[in-house]
């Protein structure tokens, strides 16, 4: 990133030349024969002979000659992983095919790069790399057909796709690629390619459009990223004409089947389906009477002879809910529908569960799913796109989060990352066809995070945010990378943590504009039908989800959990109003009353925004160099964007809540 | 009415055939020789000689052989009116022009209905009828191509617009002219045919459109309708390719004069301009630093020579204000921009004023605009498509709402209708494609009653819908049309009344839901841009737009009601909140507290629809025969959503007062 890119061009991200160049400039070897070998010489050059190698890129058991390197005999090397070997001669990158070779080479450009920002030097030596989760994948909720509400990508905040313009799979396939590539150097393996809300035109790319998909397969392929297509429940009715769609019905199983053939003709090592079924509209087998394991059954087993694996989604709640109505809890939904019927997924069904009970919000507990189906295959999905967390205008480094929540021991001992180890770890994507890829230039960092923690979630974030640093601002002068780094970890470091604290307060969630779900609304989803409730009044606030007084989710947890939420004493200052309902008076652990922890943190975290501010503008003198020109606009843009949006969440919180409750701000900031 | 009509096809609204009967089957002879006269042909069938005729239908001073008839000599036809003789022989119809005639003849059309209904007789004589106000027209908010936002009809709850249709002016105009006939039998005698925001398809209907525009012209001419385009004020630069549209350019003087030469090529008797300008995002004169007047008086200037009119929309204020901030007030936007324009306009330019201060809500003052330019010719504009007003969805009978802005004595002594009669009255059009015209069929009653209130304000709202009841259920057997009638005025007298009971309470306005503006939401633009706020806080609710403590808006009001709304013992209790910040345990002048008031009228307003259904039910065994079969279904689909969505803003703004004042409802009735 050491050149001023027009902004016409596409921003190289975590890639840029710069990145490669010291690999480039090492004589070397690739000992790929397979999909990705192009794109390893395409980095490094012209093969020369691996005895005047100083790098080597091989695959275990692939290309001849590595055996000669004296390296691979008593290599363990772990599936899907690479290994390192740092000697005095050369460096081999050995992975355990040739997909994880590629993206050995792309993890010692990273070390390469990391190595120049701290000053330190690799030590030679062997060093093995196995991915903690096997499935590694994102999920685009792209569609091809701009949806009238929702447009081209539902919460998207990065202009069009990258895959479809104009009702159609792109001829232009480029910026796949590119992103396919980025992708390989995070450790994603996986793309599914179609919005999992599938609309009529979506839902034939698994028929007629298969010709498009296979084109996109193809590009990521050559990355070793495997293509997943979003389906449509009622395929056999919408595509096959069928009468129904019913599990159970031998004619509708024969269609799926002969449907999946048909994919894998075209896509031989396609990965599989993504569904959304029975959830906000979408079809699934409650019609016919059947239960969801009965539905991911059926696409199972068309799958299963070709190796695919069904992804089922587990969002699946009441979205007709009676905001009068306080028994029934949104937040049980998941566990109510789900763990009763662990055991019965087939063994190549993934169920796939958002991070917690509710959609993704700033805040919220570990959803008990995660810990409750042991008999399942059971994968963890985030949010990388910001749809509840600034939409890509506020800065919202989101590693920390997704830490959490990885790292989180659901069962007791066991984290989450561990949990979900047989199924994997799935983000929504936050890219478009934006020039920086995702609308705000730093938000990247948080695309490139999600793959280096699903890959390895003991990672810090401070430290992955080293390596986007170290690897985006490759090239750049010691002395100005040193004070990029600086500038970059006081803005992102406590992003997520700022805007929890000037958003809704405690774990509550939800205070959103309806629709759009940006900006403030403190009352924007309280009497909907959304099962999204902060229930304040002039007395307290929050939702009782108590066993002994409220709805019971806290008791879908594992000890010690469902007592901890039980206890208003030792349930988490930061999910009090998730599981409790309290009088504004009442005394966080943190010493403040909830209401005056509303006041302060609200004005708190705006106030800390100075700093954000004035972090990037001690970078102004880059700005033309290490800095691109475009790039520093674009972050100008946003800040003062995050600033302005900042302030009203700010302000509205403060004010509704000071014309709620009455109670004086102790601070005397000013409310309205 | 009669006949059970499928539902594909158009509904006859108030000219059914059995409407026109009684006169169709006198020997009749129509001495019209303008645009109008086969219109009148087509109604009353081939004419018979005069002598034989039994029914004339003629314009003062046109076709020959009144004078022979006896009835033309000593009598003084008022512009734009007619004069009906019923003498022992005949009848004779007689119109100061050609459409005033045609006018005449729906008239007695409608008399005639009104006697089967009443069972009375009109009495042998001659009685003269003149509009009270010479401009009575109808607003389009019709887009030729689809919104993305706004969709085809702008604020439109009846399907399309029946002028446009895939971005195109529609080829076949029957539809048209079917509501042309349908308008002149209320009296409207103009149509301004494109929305007021002039988006960039629209705009060109004054260029290139011309041909369109004057194709809709000649099938409103042949009802005695004229046309008025609205235009954009930036039209100069949009479309003539000037470098500005500054009123003071000569060089922008000219391009509208050379435009409306134009206009009237095409369209010989074109009525002129409507022209919402510096409002809502709309180009004006403010961006070369000039006033309305110089805006208003540019467009005169190249419409006097035709004989052409501007409509120039006073709807001007900071769409982009700051809730922080209670100094400014919308409601006092329009005066402080035009009343010191008093006397700038041409006499060719009205000033075109919505009802009240802020947007058509349900309860509003009256504007103070419309008392404040005695030197300024000004119009009242009501809105008859049901955006604030429950979208046709909910049954609200807006003539006694209309009825009581038009006989308010805004300065002190006469009315409304008096004040703008030299500007006239505007409605904004509920029409669209709709086979019953305006999606809720008893909603044509609001569309009808405009036309008649605005040629006569004296009129009761009651009387208006026994004239609506009479055309549309004409030749019903007598007794099915009393019941007909007695459920209607059930249903429809007190509908609107209802409609303010369940939603916004005491004239505060504006708990809708942003965007939509459909349901509640109590704090939906409390923390907008828009200058719509209650400022509900734990102690009270309201705006104080006093003169001594508040927004001064009262000030704008001549005496009396300048102290009348100052004071909060004085001010009427509809208006309260509009006008004052209560506490919630202020006494109304009905005796109840605020917000015993609110629980009470929420409720109450509800039960009421007990009444309105039951009132449709016992019409259940005319099903088929007076009533079609397919009106029944849309009047009771129509009732099942008013149900649940009187019920939704019941508990919804109950609910929010009740969390938020912590006063007992002393009903005892749920709330949640």
């Amino acid at each position: 990133m050491t050149t001023d890119t027009a902004v016409a061009t596409v921003h190289p991200a975590w890639l840029p030349d710069a990145a490669l160049a010291p690999l480039r400039a090492l004589p070397s070897a690739v000992l790929l024969s397979g999909p990705c070998a192009a794109a390893a010489r395409a980095d490094l050059g012209p093969d020369v002979p691996v005895a005047d190698a100083d790098l080597v890129v091989a695959a275990a058991g692939g290309a001849g000659g590595v055996a000669d390197l004296g390296v691979d005999g008593g290599l363990d090397i772990p599936a899907g992983g690479h290994v390192l070997v740092r000697t005095p001669d050369r460096t081999v990158v050995l992975g355990a095919d040739d997909a994880s070779a590629l993206r050995g080479l792309y993890a010692l450009a990273r070390e390469t790069a990391v190595a120049a920002l701290t000053g330190s030097t690799p030590a030679p030596g062997v060093t093995t790399h196995a991915p903690e989760q096997p499935l590694r994948m994102l999920d685009h909720w792209d569609n091809v057909a701009v949806h009238p509400v929702m447009g081209q990508v539902e919460r998207g905040y990065s202009g069009g796709s990258i895959f479809y313009a104009d009702g159609e799979v792109r001829t232009d396939l480029t910026r796949v690629a590119a992103y396919a590539r980025l992708l390989a150097a995070t450790g994603v393996e996986a793309v599914a390619i179609n919005n999992v809300n599938v609309h009529a035109r979506e839902a034939r790319l698994l028929t007629d459009g298969l010709p498009d998909v296979a084109r996109i397969a193809d590009v990521l392929r050559g990355y070793g990223i495997r293509t997943f297509l979003s389906v449509s429940f009622a395929s056999p009715r919408l595509l096959g004409g069928l009468p129904t769609a019913d599990p159970a019905d031998p004619d509708v199983a024969a269609w799926w089947a002969a449907a999946v053939d048909r994919v894998y003709a075209a896509v031989p090592d396609f990965g599989g389906f993504v569904v959304k079924a029975d959830s906000e509209g979408q079809p699934g087998p409650f019609a016919y009477g059947r239960s969801h394991a009965d539905g991911a059954n059926l696409l199972a087993g068309a799958l299963r002879p070709h190796g695919g694996t069904v992804l089922w989604r587990a969002f699946v709640y009441d979205h007709r809910q009676d905001w009068r109505d306080r028994r029934t809890d949104r937040a049980r939904a998941a566990h109510d529908h789900f763990a009763p019927l662990d055991g019965e997924f087939a063994e190549n069904v993934v169920l796939q569960v958002k991070h917690g009970p509710m959609d993704f919000q700033v805040r919220e507990p570990v959803s008990p799913v995660l810990a409750a189906m042991p008999r399942t295959r059971v994968a963890v999905e985030v949010q990388i796109t910001q749809e509840y967390t600034g939409q890509q205008r506020h800065l919202c480094y989101l590693a920390p989060s997704w830490s959490s929540v990885l790292r989180f021991p659901l069962d007791g001992t066991r984290p989450v990352a561990s949990l979900v180890a047989r199924g994997g770890v799935v983000g929504v994507s936050s890219v478009g066809d934006d020039p920086f890829w995702t609308g705000h230039p730093l938000a990247q960092a948080n695309l490139y995070a999600f793959g280096r923690l699903a890959w390895d979630s003991t990672l810090s974030p401070a430290d992955v945010l080293d390596e986007w640093i170290a690897l985006t601002f490759a090239g750049a002068p010691s002395a100005a990378l040193a004070r990029v780094r600086a500038a970059l970890h006081t803005m992102m470091d406590g992003s997520w943590a700022r805007y929890e604290g000037y958003t809704a307060p405690l774990g509550v969630g939800f205070m959103v504009t309806p629709g759009t779900h940006g900006g403030p609304s403190v009352d924007g989803y309280e009497y909907s039908p959304w099962g999204t409730y902060h229930f304040a009044d002039r007395d307290g606030i929050g939702v009782d989800r108590t066993v002994a007084t409220g709805t019971g989710y806290a008791g879908q947890y594992p000890e010690p959990w469902a007592s901890v939420y039980e206890d208003v004493a030792t349930c988490p200052d930061e999910l009090l109003l998730f599981f409790h309902h309290v009088p504004y008076g009442h005394v966080l652990a943190s010493g403040t009353t909830v209401v005056q922890h509303i006041y302060d943190s609200r004005a708190d975290a705006v106030a800390a925004l100075d700093g954000v501010e004035a972090a990037w503008e001690s970078l102004a003198d880059l700005v033309g160099t290490v800095v691109p020109a475009d790039l520093d606009t674009r972050v100008r843009e946003r800040l003062a964007e995050q600033r302005r949006s900042a302030v009203e969440w700010r302000d509205q919180v403060r004010t509704y809540f000071w014309r709620k409750s009455g109670v004086v701000d102790a601070s005397g900031r000013e409310v309205f």
